[in-house]
């Protein structure tokens, strides 16, 4: 868990530190490690001032994308859907239609915005309501630790 | 701002530590000193595994209720309403059609349910998502504090 402040950050969640950083200053909020559904984890889901839903997976090495096989599977759960990569990454490995981000753990920028394929609006409204709930545990969580007996 | 965690905990944000305590158990995710708009601070906003929204307003005194002008305006924001006080406070003065939490800064519990008014679909769309941002904001900050700069 990268709430865990006193592990050190592996290079997938320092590339993320990098993207949500970016991504706030564009007025998204983001929640790293978020689970839509049973089985699938994005790397960060960021979610828009007008409600918008972007998925970013962070790549460290051509190793780490290589053996990902469940990518496609998060197109169901955003409205566009980005690659986050550093700048010594293959970049021409990844698949045509995605959006591509350049990031370190300081900062990131957005290279290829990606399509655009809008969510319905009864996932979308699952999935808000889901991103809010993680957001708010974890905060507290992280404020009141013995929350952990509640919960 | 009750995320820094260098300041002691307020009566009121005492209780509002109990109150989130106690609606975590019952599966809620809670946010303290939620502003669902321009002028209106609510002490603590539980959103429900179903999208319920409760709003409770933690009151440490008489003196506290006493100066609270602002209480009617938040029923427009929740499904259910409720006081949440210490054991020591006369529930007598608090307004019927309301619910009523006893707590203390380690756990709460519900004595009287309160009522349920429900939301629009539409508003309570628009407080799901703001819960979820602001949520993930703040637990961004806490985590990265250098966020700041971008936000």
């Amino acid at each position: 868990m990268p709430d865990d402040l006193t592990l050190p950050l592996q290079p997938g969640q320092l590339l993320a530190r990098g993207v949500a950083r970016h991504l706030t200053s564009h007025g998204f909020a983001c929640l790293e490690e978020f689970v839509p559904e049973r089985g699938k984890r994005v790397d960060v889901m960021g979610l828009g001032p007008k409600g918008e839903l972007w998925v970013v997976e962070c790549k460290s090495s051509r190793a780490d994308f290589m053996s990902d096989s469940k990518w496609e599977g998060y197109l169901d759960w955003c409205d566009r859907y980005f690659w986050a990569v550093d700048e010594n990454f293959p970049t021409e490995l990844l698949p045509d239609g995605t959006g591509l981000i350049i990031a370190d753990a300081y900062d990131a920028e957005i290279i290829r915005m990606s399509p655009e394929d809008k969510l319905a609006a009864a996932r979308r409204k699952v999935i808000i309501q889901k991103f809010g709930r993680v957001a708010a545990l974890r905060l507290n969580l992280l404020r009141d630790p013995d929350l952990g007996r509640f919960s």
